[in-house]
């Protein structure tokens, strides 16, 4: 193990605040380079071109989608256009609205409400995405953290879990998990289709957030969900989810909800007490802009260039200046948006506390996992997809600084009588 | 009262189905002469001016949307910025938003979420608008109605009703009201302000979905109902909405939700959940495309031309057809996009269903009422904003046609032993 001194640390720490800092990588925000591959969208749909397969984009009604949006979404998950409601701009939305469903009038095979539950619990993978764990938090659920690793979630622990009734549902990011990155095994995915819950309407959200998003090689081939659960004699048990948000422009895509047609149909009754109809002139501009997978796939290796110098700064700059401590271990994703690094247990929260000194905001420690505490103050989500690159690349050397710290005040505090 | 008599009328009516018309006029729908008005829509925003307010409407953030928009609504409703949410296409999705959060969470001064009480009631003002009714029904409530005159909702029986404090609602559309399109006195709108509800949270949803809809005539002013409930001592009593899906292009538009800034806050909270930010691009659209109100009551003048003689040529038939023979009465509304008619009591149902079996799809009778049931089997929704002019004259023909027949019918049936 490489010697470092706190001295020498707190000095470079002190050199940082100086330069007055304004670094954000807190949120899996595209780049400004990103943005621009999106400039045609704005003009891709034609006014006088606005009616596809009989529908008028630019008036009410088709609730589900445009039929081309449908097929679109068809295409890129491998699954039908009758299993894909296509939604608004936002697929954190539509899985709230779904988990909203639920609590206020059931799902399809629910007996009651999940409001008219006495308890209701939710299984988390941790660490995972903190807007995930907040929707099922802000209905009053019980929030079950299960280890998850590079094959996903402890499937041992999940199937002895879900013998309880009163738990309702797993949260899911099976490509490229946020904020680990990892791809959940066949093996996995496989329990995860023939889960045997004693709830009869136990809801596996399946967030494909990053099926098309790779960083380095080409497009991973990933298994339908909804096939394979079908397969198993589940074919109710799970909502896939999915949206162009980190593919054109986040926030102003389309996202889809993809499920049986039977939960389809039920969701439907429901969402049309919601709604009329989405932004349909979006769904159909998105849709001429993208074209097909094909074409999807091509933007997302632009994509591609520019996100993985970002993520290569950042690594870099962890293997050189904290490999050789031994003092954390990280993540080296092929995909998504995150860099997940664990620091010795007792060191998350200084770390970021420390970056935020130096000008250099973080996701919060804890984040990661449900009610926002990391039982081993351990894990630190780093997205480098947002600053400019020189700026990841000053951002990593602030963070190393950081780390380095933190680590070495807890090391001295440990020593303390 | 002009005699009319049996065999001439069916045999009216018999030519009508023997045309195979296909006619609609089921829902409030702009016609494509009105979508015609907004085609600088897709073209209104620059790729490269994507930025307002330091906030780029590109990328994610800014939960209550774009500044932009907050001040454009602010000026639309007379009320602030900071009183306005912006949010996606649709008012109705808002309102349902609204009302699904007082479920799960409750309001700003619930004691408990909606779901926890044994019943709860809302109030809806009749014939009112059917999705709003759907909404509430949608959550298991007991729908109340209350008679809605010319000057709005009969308020000796809203505030008597109020005392219950499982009543915790009430709909309102204050300006063209849907279906009668009347505009709630100013008395009325004071008493409603001024409610004293035995509910701490009793809510008000005011959707001023018309409010700059007039068809005849400038453009009414209309009190501002936050200011007023803020000066009764009832800052938190009402939410209002609106959007511009009859101003630009249904469903495509941007809705808006006014409350207190206390309401706005307690909403955000909640809604932080659900979404991290809506389409901030399109809201920026819609601004850069209408500007301010001035310039958005110039393009509803341009609507007006539209949908004036859609009205009129409706209301021609009626006068030439109905008046003389005294056997409806009907609104002539000055705005909104609704006629309400009245037949003798038992008969809209079964005019209804001659249109249909005639070619034309009117809205279903007893839609303006809870769970979709006229005591009176009276009122019929006329949307004649839709069809083309010559269809909508058509229209009013066979309408006519089916009126009579279906009074005939009624008068044969009282006649008969």
């Amino acid at each position: 193990m490489k010697e470092f001194e706190y001295n020498a640390v707190k000095a470079e720490f002190e050199a940082w605040k100086g330069q007055g800092l304004k670094l954000n990588m807190a949120r899996g925000k595209p780049s400004l380079e990103q943005l621009e591959l999106s400039r045609g969208l704005l003009t891709a749909l034609d006014f006088d071109d606005c009616v596809a397969d009989g529908v008028d984009a630019r008036n009410y009604g088709e609730l589900a989608g445009m039929p081309c949006a449908r097929r679109y979404w068809a295409e890129m998950l491998d699954t039908t256009p009758e299993q894909c409601f296509v939604g608004g701009g936002s697929s954190l939305t539509m899985m709230y609205d779904l988990v909203a469903k639920a609590w206020s009038n059931g799902l399809l095979h629910s007996k009651r409400p999940w409001s008219q539950e006495k308890t209701v619990k939710f299984l988390c993978p941790v660490p995972g995405y903190d807007r995930h764990f907040r929707i099922t938090e802000s209905f009053g659920m019980e929030l079950i953290p299960v280890k998850c690793g590079g094959d996903g979630p402890d499937m041992d622990e999940v199937e002895r879990l879900v013998k309880d009734p009163q738990v309702k549902g797993i949260w899911c990011v099976p490509k490229y998990s946020n904020p680990d990155g990892f791809i959940y095994s066949d093996e996995v995915i496989g329990r995860i289709a023939a889960l045997r819950p004693a709830a009869p309407d136990f809801l596996v959200i399946w967030d494909n957030a990053y099926c098309v998003h790779e960083i380095r090689g080409d497009y991973a081939l990933f298994p339908d969900i909804l096939k394979l659960c079908a397969e198993k004699g589940n074919p109710d048990l799970v909502f896939e989810f999915a949206s162009t948000s980190k593919i054109t422009l986040p926030g102003a895509g389309m996202a889809v909800m993809a499920a049986s047609e039977a939960n389809i149909k039920h969701m439907s009754r429901l969402m049309d007490a919601q709604m009329i109809s989405c932004d349909k002139l979006n769904q159909l501009r998105q849709v001429r802009f993208l074209k097909d997978k094909a074409h999807t796939l091509e933007l997302m290796k632009r994509h591609a260039d520019v996100l993985r110098p970002r993520f290569d700064a950042f690594l870099r700059e962890l293997d050189e200046e904290i490999r050789p401590l031994d003092i954390a271990r990280w993540t080296e994703p092929r995909g998504g948006y995150f860099i997940s690094l664990y620091t010795a247990p007792g060191c998350a929260r200084r770390t970021v506390e420390l970056c935020k000194e130096a000008g250099l905001v973080m996701t919060g420690a804890g984040a990661a996992y449900p009610y926002g505490k990391d039982p081993e103050d351990s894990h630190i989500r780093i997205a480098p997809s947002f600053p400019a690159l020189a700026d990841v690349e000053k951002a990593a050397q602030v963070f190393c600084t950081c780390l380095k710290l933190a680590t070495l005040e807890w090391q001295g505090s440990e020593c303390e009588p």
